[in-house]
């Protein structure tokens, strides 16, 4: 991409109602644009990044076995009559009238409508089980929306929907999404830990949050050192097998949101050097729910014997578009961004230092081409302006690999190329850069 | 895909309440499911199509420099104050009361939203011209929605602005989009025929709408033979060369919706063998409406003179959702869809007859890797099933390749395989069959 086709509106001055780093610096980045309180417009930095997050999600989502969707923004209130949510859900339900005076809603959630879908079109007990995901905008009408996109009110969330003949078999679907999600932060260069939660208004009696710590998050947590250091299940992973000792080694040691803390147990269960009690972000959110759906909304397959049996059902969350605020909190300094390879915008940036002269840029036009002939997403500033505005923009939206090309290096035959992550800066021949960067980025993408 | 894993609610009934072959099909095959007045969810057959051609969308906007990003579905009353939309909107906006009483509307479209993005982050005519689009969900409150996704009500559209200092500018950036849509309907198989158009609410004095022919088309239409039959642009055309000579190609002959029909001059340009009457059904509308929205919103710029001057814009729509019903109404027939291979939910079917069978079970195992190794996209049904019913459901969904193995077949080492387009069926030796049918697709393919 060039630099002069985009559109990249970054702010010099700070923001001075954003109160955390990821939202300042995705406002000063031209990521987002607030367009109504906790509603924000992706601009074509953040939305790069939110597809390559939304991207993985789904990759992850996928090879645990769950199938793709979408359902509708708008839902109609009689379907959540049905389970008696409609009146219980509050204020932070969006209701809607349209112009023939139906009642709707912009649903926050889809317990409601994915059950209804499946009774429509699921029979017998020999259909199960399914697991069914969607990645779609939600409303919640927040009464302080805050942190920019990290607590909006239209947000992005993937929910997947479980459906299972009984317990056990709906053990093996939870199973399955704990450990998708483990995977899912971790491409991510996220460590997450799962935390037994209360489940809140969905309901059911086992639940797991993950959390990414972070200063800035919402939640207190408590956990045990070990968890951070626990190594995540690798790609080969098999879905079909069975994925409970995984399960147990990461439930083993202690973890729980505030709501859950037991203190005394806490202090039991973990030497005090071992004892983490920090904030952190929700990035994911797990439930078993058994009949609480099923039961009222009479979604039920007929068994062996030809009864009817309500199915078992979970809930599998992930804030998709929060989660582009929980890497920043992770990933960055006073500079900008720097971002983790498998979610950078783009994996890197040609600066050219003098715009005009006929030898940079054609040195910069053809690095241009032979990277993103070799695959790798490049933005390529080629605007006229003073070195250090372009250095300070590269650093801002912070591109792994930024590669410089002036007259002084190329009368030696050189680039400049800096790590962002690392600041080290290197000069590196013309005609061997754009093969090295290449192999640089895609061995970090393989590594994910 | 295992056919077992997936959600495939096919009906065997035909709707009664369906009044066109694309509603019928979508809803026989298990495509979609209604869930409300014009609102619908995407199962995950409907949903896979749906992701294809908004790939292609994409791909061809990006082609063309256009800059993807994201705009929220929610937006605010007094954006649509400062054109003076709002209230001339009427009935079709979805009006939104928030619990902080703002007013608010779910977007039918957005040139308010993007003209206030742009103005806030766009200073001189140096950073011209520039071309934004997103592909997000809309609403509109249509009084009388019909015809299934064609005419829904929550429905998926790309829409692109272009952003240009003066006329002559804002030509370029039309014809660009003018050249990409006829290359985006032509990789679907649509044959799409650009026709002179009534501006309609968004105003403005130049515009297009992009019609399929189809018997169940909403739109009468007018045009010479001649379209039918011209050549689309090729992959390798420079968008940053001169594309005029392909607009006046196109536009040569006649065109014209029924607002715009000149039955006098119809009959004087077109032989009368060469005159078409026809329905079509618009999946594309391109608008250069100037200062409209630059003026009132004042979205200026600084000139060459640092003056302030009004940028003039167009707008340029595809209608993702409703290309999926164009599509299964040029490709069907009585047994059901015929997907051309660039949107096929997925490019071959394999049928195991006799499911359990070790020795079928196997080979459909085999089959089924080697395919998707080879980069195919296959579903397997591997569900007990009489072959009638197998053969229905195959024939409904529509994949271009359907391979069959059974016992029979099996002693003899063959697979039969049948082309849904021509019916064709054709014993394969079962060693060859799959590196047979994977060249088959990718040469569909690459040809798209």
């Amino acid at each position: 991409m060039r630099l002069s086709r985009f559109y990249l509106p970054v702010l010099k001055e700070t923001p001075a109602d954003a109160q955390i780093a990821s939202h300042r610096l995705m406002l000063r980045a031209g990521m987002i644009r607030q367009e109504g309180a906790g509603i924000y417009a992706w601009l074509p930095l953040g939305f790069r990044v939110l597809k390559k997050i939304e991207q993985i999600v789904r990759e992850e989502q996928d090879r645990a076995h769950a199938v793709e969707m979408l359902m509708p923004t708008i839902q109609s209130a009689d379907l959540w009559r049905e389970s008696g949510r409609y009146d219980a859900y509050g204020k932070e339900m969006l209701r809607i009238t349209d112009r023939a005076d139906r009642e709707m809603l912009y649903g926050p959630t889809n317990e409601e409508m994915i059950t209804e879908i499946f009774r429509a079109g699921v029979r017998s007990y020999k259909d199960l089980p399914k697991m069914l995901y969607h990645i779609q905008w939600k409303f919640r009408d927040e009464i302080r929306p805050r942190f920019g996109i990290m607590r909006g009110r239209e947000f992005l969330m993937k929910d997947c929907y479980s459906f299972d003949i009984d317990e056990e078999s709906a053990r093996n679907s939870y199973n399955k999404m704990f450990v998708a999600y483990l995977r899912t932060f971790a491409r991510m260069g996220l460590k997450s830990i799962p935390m037994r939660a209360d489940t809140g208004p969905i309901g059911g009696d086992l639940s797991h949050e993950f959390i990414v710590l972070a200063d800035t998050g919402e939640s207190a947590v408590f956990c045990d050192k070990g968890l951070v250091d626990m190594d995540v299940p690798a790609k080969t992973t098999d879905f079909d097998g069975d994925l409970q000792p995984v399960i147990d080694q990461f439930t083993s040691l202690y973890a729980a949101t505030d709501e859950m803390h037991d203190e005394k147990e806490f202090e039991t269960k973990v030497a005090s050097e071992n004892r983490i009690s920090a904030r952190g972000i929700e990035v994911g959110h797990i439930f078993f729910f058994g009949e609480k759906y099923s039961a009222p909304m009479k979604a039920v397959v007929a068994g062996p014997d030809g009864g009817d049996i309500n199915v078992q059902m979970g809930s599998y969350g992930v804030g998709v578009s929060r989660l582009l605020g929980a890497i920043i909190e992770a990933y960055h300094d006073e500079a900008g961004c720097k971002w983790p390879m498998p979610v950078a915008p783009f994996h890197v940036g040609i600066v050219n230092l003098r715009v005009g002269d006929e030898a940079c840029d054609a040195a910069c036009a053809k690095l241009y081409a032979d990277l993103e002939s070799a695959g790798v997403d490049v933005l390529y500033d080629d605007i006229a302006a003073r070195p250090g505005e372009k250095f300070a923009r590269m650093d801002l939206i912070g591109l792994p690999y930024q590669i410089t090309i002036g007259p002084r290096g190329l009368g030696a035959g050189e680039a400049e190329v800096k790590d962002r992550h690392t600041g080290e800066k290197s000069n590196v021949a013309l005609d061997g850069v754009a093969g090295e960067i290449a192999a640089k980025v895609k061995a970090a993408l393989d590594y994910a």
